[in-house]
């Protein structure tokens, strides 16, 4: 047997060459018990992110930070449990809405979410905006959550893949989040981890995404459904627009308030549609319901109240005070700049990375590991892409949370993130393509 | 001023972008002054090493990297000195007979050496075989040994391009060491910090060499000469093969023997034409001789043994015994294992990189950076590329330092480097190309 040499490894696939399972896995095994350094990690992490890797690379990259840690398999302890995932957008608050209506109807969820990673929020930043929540749980408080109310979402523990971990703290500071292989890998190992019955995974696409691109997201889509191969989990994907922020609210507190108007029948249409639309997928693939019942229960769920009442039991579960998502109770701040529009006509983009970098620079997410977030700053789009204005309507607020701001930069800023056309824009299209099952 | 992002030029380098020369700068300039980790340096490195560098790219990083320390700029201490440097082969000891063989011509000379690299071997390796040899030289000292006796060749400094040494240890363990404008960048930072009047780059091609083929060893060229854009010294360049062994002897003090057999007008045909032929470019480059001129001036100075003598005084002048290298004073190695001829016929191959990676083995080169070599242990290369030879003959010996070895095992190794053919092979071409300056 020739001998393990990261150098040659790293020689290989500097050149474009495949290299073998068991070279990735020995790779990731060696970072993760401290004999291969950072520095030799980082490199390799720069060659795959510009040379690629292969289906069999990927799923051994997949496979070796899903065996660094913990493996929950929380598909045994239930029928039927399923999991949802976003590659991330702005204003995206899909799970929040998603997780209490499924079980609204009958059919459990569970998730490990994490925070928000560059200019994307993160589901566990805006549940951290709910005073008292409680996102750490033990794997067996996790399962109890799920017993009592039928849904939980938790952040991942140290437990799951460590490896994981570390390599997205390198590559966070080397130029090389943007990869599909390194993304797939990062996604899958703590989704396989946990270990679902089916998940539902949402390709983000726009200039809010990582894939700007249709050809960009299906590469994606494949991807991440070739890394689980082999798995007990069912996975579905759909391909969503981010050309433009989810719903009205950008922010924390601000998309928690939010996510509970959609679960009381009021909210967004976009967010509305879109949780809908994957709520249905996950209450087929649990077998009790096809498309068409599975809608119908959807909507009574929320139009009778149960959605918005297992929201509230879910949070309790949690420890949070459910009344405290009631509007004004959330600490959503009401320092607000207007931005009005500079003429008549139609709203014919908003620009979803500006929008998430503007969010990012007022505190909602972070620029650095430690930075610390103001869970009360946001914006709220008042006017959505296709909506007429008048000269002079408000159509977006900056809510300005405890940090410094220069608000005719803000406003500025924010105005030139907004465009006013003279005719209406074409429809936008929410879901773009659909990966379903064999069934 | 935008802000100096390391992870903005870690994405555009990924992506492909050119960067702008402040920005390649600044990146070194935070390196050396410990603000960028090693892991931001090696992403950096191994993207420049996939998506390559232009030319103003290559110039902006070898100034940076010869920004990182001492300027000794040579040129300007005496009217005329020539440095010589190769980009590295098997059996390369063409410097070890140049430096006094122009000095025996009345032109100065003086060389920065470096230590062997992979499988090439490194001029000072060779002369820390010759006992009481002194390559560690202050500037002073380089000075007063070129003022007494000509020529000097020295260990570059730890004051010379520190920033090149921390990227070459970096390179060396993260398989970057293969791309040009790395090469480059760190090869010319050096010269350009010694700053001679002028520069003779060797370009080796051939499977003993980075070069393979004449493209690439076209482009290195073409990379080498435009680094030093701006410079006061005049570079040329030379092309020559390195699909064999250069001579005879491979290892360090074999390869000292022999260069001081061709001082001696004896010696290898191939190490007498290459380095007479670079030797007379430098005599033409000084301005004292042109083409013919400088070639007789060559042979009168070995016929005389003016080149022998001019070679033992520069010996004494950096300590060493000077008789030291008369045959069987220096350390070689006398248990050989002796390789023979299996048929008759003509040697058609002898596998450059292969004796390399051989010699390295034996200990003539370094494994890892604190390896100790053994100076005495080399190949003998008895029959070159073309000759003929009978069944039985002995083609090779492994001179067999202190290192265990199986002599069955390195019999076969080194028989399996040898090819013999039934016809004579082409003529070898030993110069492939010349760039010389506008004259």
């Amino acid at each position: 047997m020739v001998a393990f040499s990261p150098y040659e490894i790293l020689n290989r696939k500097r050149r474009g060459e495949a290299l073998e399972a068991g070279e990735i896995a020995g790779f990731i095994d060696r970072f993760t018990a401290g004999e291969i350094p950072d520095y030799q990690m980082s490199a390799l992490l720069m060659a795959i992110a510009i040379q690629g890797a292969n289906s069999e690379e990927t799923l051994a990259l997949t496979r070796a930070l899903l065996a660094s840690g913990e493996s929950w398999q929380i598909a045994g302890l239930f029928d039927f449990i399923a999991d949802k995932h976003s590659t991330g957008g702005v204003g995206d608050k899909v799970s929040l809405v998603l997780a209490p209506w499924v079980a609204a109807c009958g059919v459990k969820v569970g998730m490990l979410s994490g925070r928000g990673l560059g200019h994307t929020g993160g589901t566990l930043d805006k549940l951290d905006s709910i005073p008292g929540f409680r996102a750490r749980l033990t794997k067996a408080e996790f399962e109890q959550c799920v017993e009592d109310v039928g849904c939980v979402i938790a952040t991942s523990t140290e437990g799951i893949a460590p490896a994981d971990r570390r390599l997205y703290a390198l590559r966070d500071v080397t130029g090389t989040v943007e990869s599909i292989p390194l993304i797939t890998a990062s996604i899958m190992s703590k989704k396989l981890a946990l270990g679902a019955s089916a998940l539902i995974l949402d390709v983000k696409m726009g200039n809010g995404a990582f894939c700007r691109d249709l050809e960009t997201a299906r590469a994606l889509t494949r991807s991440l459904i070739e890394a689980a191969a082999g798995s007990e989990t069912r996975i579905e994907a759909m391909i969503t627009d981010m050309s433009e922020p989810l719903g009205v609210a950008c922010g924390n507190a601000n998309e928690v308030s939010e996510a509970f108007e959609v679960l009381a029948g009021r909210g967004p249409a976009d967010v509305t549609e879109l949780t809908r639309a994957q709520a249905a997928r996950i209450l087929v693939l649990s077998g009790r319901f096809d498309e068409s019942s599975a809608l119908r229960e959807l909507d009574e769920a929320r139009s009778s109240g149960r959605a918005l009442e297992q929201g509230k039991r879910w949070l309790a579960a949690q420890g949070a005070d459910p009344e405290s998502v009631v509007e004004g109770k959330l600490p959503v701040s009401r320092d607000t700049v207007e931005i009005r529009a500079d003429r008549g006509g139609f709203i014919s983009k908003i620009d979803a990375y500006g929008v998430g970098m503007l969010a990012i620079d007022l505190g909602c997410g972070r620029r650095k590991q430690d930075d610390v977030l103001d869970h009360g700053a946001g914006i709220m789009l008042d006017r959505k892409t296709g909506d007429q204005v008048r000269d002079g309507d408000v159509i977006a607020r900056i809510q300005i949370g405890k940090r410094a701001a220069d608000r005719d930069e803000l406003r500025s800023r924010m105005a030139s993130l907004i465009a006013i056309g003279s005719q209406p824009p074409p429809p936008r299209r929410l879901i773009y393509e659909t990966f379903k099952q064999d069934e």
